[in-house]
């Protein structure tokens, strides 16, 4: 086991608060950061992958050291890459910036090129290390990981109800269970998905937009990128005159068939397997989410097909904001799922993050 | 209004946690806490009122400080009595110690006695101040205090579910939803109310000894008192032979019709005022715990009578604990409530303290 440096850790925790700098732009590449210290303690350089295309941490860093850079550590987030993409290999930067030591978080998460690039810096005498806080450093680019290894985005659905697990009464009537910070802060996590799913009942029911709204007080960074708008249709209720397909932005309609008349070129179609039971088949939804560089997912639906992600294992975090309201039993209930028989058969959940937002509660939990 | 030291504060803020002392024993009386001061800021007593018939919080920090009280400055979390109850009044006890100075939280709440204890001390020459971290202290005894203005206990509604606000399978099933250390803590809640209440439904299906029991790990002090048993059982249903009706202590069967044989002489019968559906009246058992001198009502009971309490408007708190699982809409629902035609009727609550016991979540809030 390796064993860091406090200043190893400190270095290494600034180039993962500068790369989740990316989290609004960098899909579907994962986010990266990098820091360049002198021998002495001294930070040379800093930089972070804002968007796919442009440049990587390492060469915005290696701009900001410049000749300084001789000599000096660089910590990276993530291995270096070797290979020629859209850009150069950073490892050739980083060589031919004469840098004298490279510690990275973690290696590629490709196990075909996995280590390559700190090889190449070994060829060329650069001291390498890795495995510095690699569990952060995975954690936040986690759908870019789950993609490259299962081909899935990583999902996370978005629950609101009352303190007793209710979204709705008896008659329909909802709106605006959870108050205004709950629902501003429900953009952040729209904003830094690569697509949003919905059903076509939320959509019947409540016309959403489902794109992202940001306001001044909103940490998310102009201009914004607008995830791509995901709706499950089987059965074709969903019309062009909905909000949800006429704002800016991509559209990806789900409804087992093909192409419909009627809707923008914005819009495109896919037509998913089905169950036995004529419900969309949701892996095989993920499947094309997954061919369409989806890294991260946010479901936004109601309780029958946010239902089926869970009860189907296909959901990675559940976001759930709960109102300081009680609504009782002849309410509707949060999530639709098959009848258990037994008690081992209930789901269950591991709490990551516990907060309250304005009045309303906020939990994340982890499927287990 | 009056402006407090620094160290003013700090001595009120020890006199309340010294008074928190006496949670698990004080009822019926309140709790109270005392710390006497030199002029130049040595503590010189300090003490607490343990047990109703016991001597009061300020007699043990007199008799702690012995001649240096002379001239000392008095914190007190309210007001010296000025009356002979079971033991003479404090204030005569500060006025023979020569005290120079009384700070106390809060004036007496019994409108007839307030401001009697301090004029008898300024009769004396001693200065009086109040006002002080009244809220805290009024808190800390606020069943005493309902009690006393309403003749009500202050009623904490206890309720277990899931993440999605079910308590069983659709079958019953539901043995161990909460963890552990959230079973653990409900017995720091019992211990410190005066009176658990529950309902035949309960004491049918579960079985339970709604008693306190107190391991090595807990901040109850042995020996625990036991607080009253109150069982509602309008149909008979409860027999001789139940747990909870053969635990040391007492207990109180509501019944709506007087006494009944076979049980032990711990249990006592109340025949509470029906409602015009045949239910008991709620709020006359709560007249009637008043009357036993019950300041804190701890109510564990099933999703029907905990629903009563809400509804009625007759539950001041909720300590609601919610483990980490989905159990689904064919699950049974917390609590059952009148079904609501309007948003504007739903139950608003506000929280007072989120925090996770082992790996469930506990949220204490108030109904608005």
């Amino acid at each position: 086991m390796q064993v860091f440096s406090i200043f190893d850790q400190q270095m290494m925790a600034r180039a993962l608060k500068l790369a989740a700098m990316g989290r609004f732009s960098t899909s579907p590449n994962p986010m990266v950061g990098c820091v360049i210290t002198s021998r002495d303690g001294e930070i040379l350089g800093e930089g972070w992958h804002k968007k796919a295309g442009g440049p990587h941490a390492e060469v915005h860093a290696l701009q900001a050291a410049g000749e300084k850079a001789r000599g000096a550590t660089a910590y990276v987030t993530l291995e270096p890459c070797s290979h020629f993409g859209r850009t150069p290999p950073c490892a050739n930067a980083l060589i031919d910036a004469g840098v004298g030591r490279v510690v990275c978080a973690m290696l590629d998460s490709n196990p075909a090129v996995s280590g390559k690039g700190l090889a190449m810096l070994n060829q060329r005498g650069i001291a390498t290390e890795h495995g510095l806080l690699a569990t952060q450093a995975r954690e936040l680019s986690r759908g870019f990981f789950k993609r490259m290894e299962q081909g899935l985005p990583f999902v996370q659905v978005k629950l609101a109800s009352s303190a007793d697990g209710k979204t709705a009464l008896a008659n329909g009537q909802s709106k605006w269970i959870t108050g205004a910070a709950a629902r501003a802060d429900v953009q952040q996590f729209r904003a830094a998905a690569c697509a949003i799913l919905t059903g076509s009942d939320t959509v019947l029911a409540d016309n959403p937009s489902m794109n992202v709204r940001i306001n001044d007080a909103s940490p998310v960074s102009e201009p914004v990128r607008q995830p791509l708008r995901v709706i499950i249709d089987t059965q074709h209720r969903v019309t062009p005159s909905h909000q949800i397909v006429n704002l800016p932005g991509e559209i990806l309609i789900i409804n087992g068939s093909g192409h419909r008349e009627g809707f923008s070129e914005a819009v495109q179609f896919y037509a998913a397997r089905l169950t036995p039971h004529g419900k969309v088949d949701v892996n095989d939804v993920l499947l094309e989410l997954g061919r369409r560089q989806i890294n991260n997912l946010w479901v936004e639906a109601g309780a029958t097909l946010a239902g089926q992600f869970i009860a189907e294992g296909l959901a990675d975090e559940l976001v759930h904001y709960q109102a300081p309201v009680i609504m009782g039993n002849s309410s509707r209930s949060l999530l639709n799922l098959p009848a258990f028989e037994q008690m081992d058969q209930i789901i269950h959940l591991t709490y990551t993050d516990i907060r309250q937002i304005g009045a309303d509660l906020r939990l994340i939990a982890r499927l287990t």
